[in-house]
């Protein structure tokens, strides 16, 4: 089915160029940029506090009002079809933690579903020091 | 390129399946398995931790000798050329998290690098509780 395939090509390089600019979007606080990249119904869900946020008005306020001077820096982007994965590099003062980003996008184009994982920095436990190097 | 554009999408496919393989020989602890879908010098890598496994070999005794019975389930898979992310529903009894990994292919085919991130779950900061439903 060549159709498909450049089909599926298509699609993944416009799921690419917006999960680039989803990012530049809210590095660079450009709030209505960042709302032409959302559907209207938009779901923002955090799997780790079990939080959902529902519409585009409402997360696009949880972005603007999140505390901190916080920077954002693409370490990984792989994108499918209709789906990316973001790996992002965030940055408040000298902090440093990492993220990841699932994104789905419509049939249209704009992202519908977003899934952040904030993994935090923890002790190793023990037992695996004979395998392990720490850096 | 038409070429270069084939090429494209079958190291997509390639590396989609690899990705699939990679969770179903660790899910059956078909540690032979997993060693063909390995590079002999694959890095595998935790950043919350900062810890690093440097070796097939290595590799595959951390993971035989991961304790707990658990259990591995795909719950998104996002390929992109050689690259992939998957998002991983990890049971261990009743105890659920989920996980983040991205692997990259070599040349060859089989996995070079492999970076898990394991996000816990934590209580919601307080102030975004307007904009939030909890499930």
């Amino acid at each position: 089915m060549p159709g498909a395939r450049v089909r599926a090509v298509s699609d993944t390089a416009m799921t690419r160029q917006t999960a680039r600019d989803y990012v530049d979007r809210l590095e660079r606080r450009d709030w209505p940029g960042l709302a032409g990249l959302l559907t209207d119904d938009v779901v923002y869900e955090m799997p780790q506090t079990r939080e959902r946020i529902r519409g585009r008005d409402a997360f696009l306020r949880f972005n603007a009002e999140y505390p901190g001077d916080w920077h954002l820096r693409v370490r990984r982007l792989v994108a499918d079809g209709r789906s990316a994965a973001l790996w992002l590099d965030v940055r408040v003062g000298v902090e440093q933690q990492d993220a990841c980003v699932w994104l789905e996008m419509s049939e249209r184009g704009p992202i519908s579903r977003i899934v952040d994982h904030w993994p935090e920095p923890y002790d190793p436990p023990p037992g695996r020091e004979h395998l392990v190097e720490r850096w």
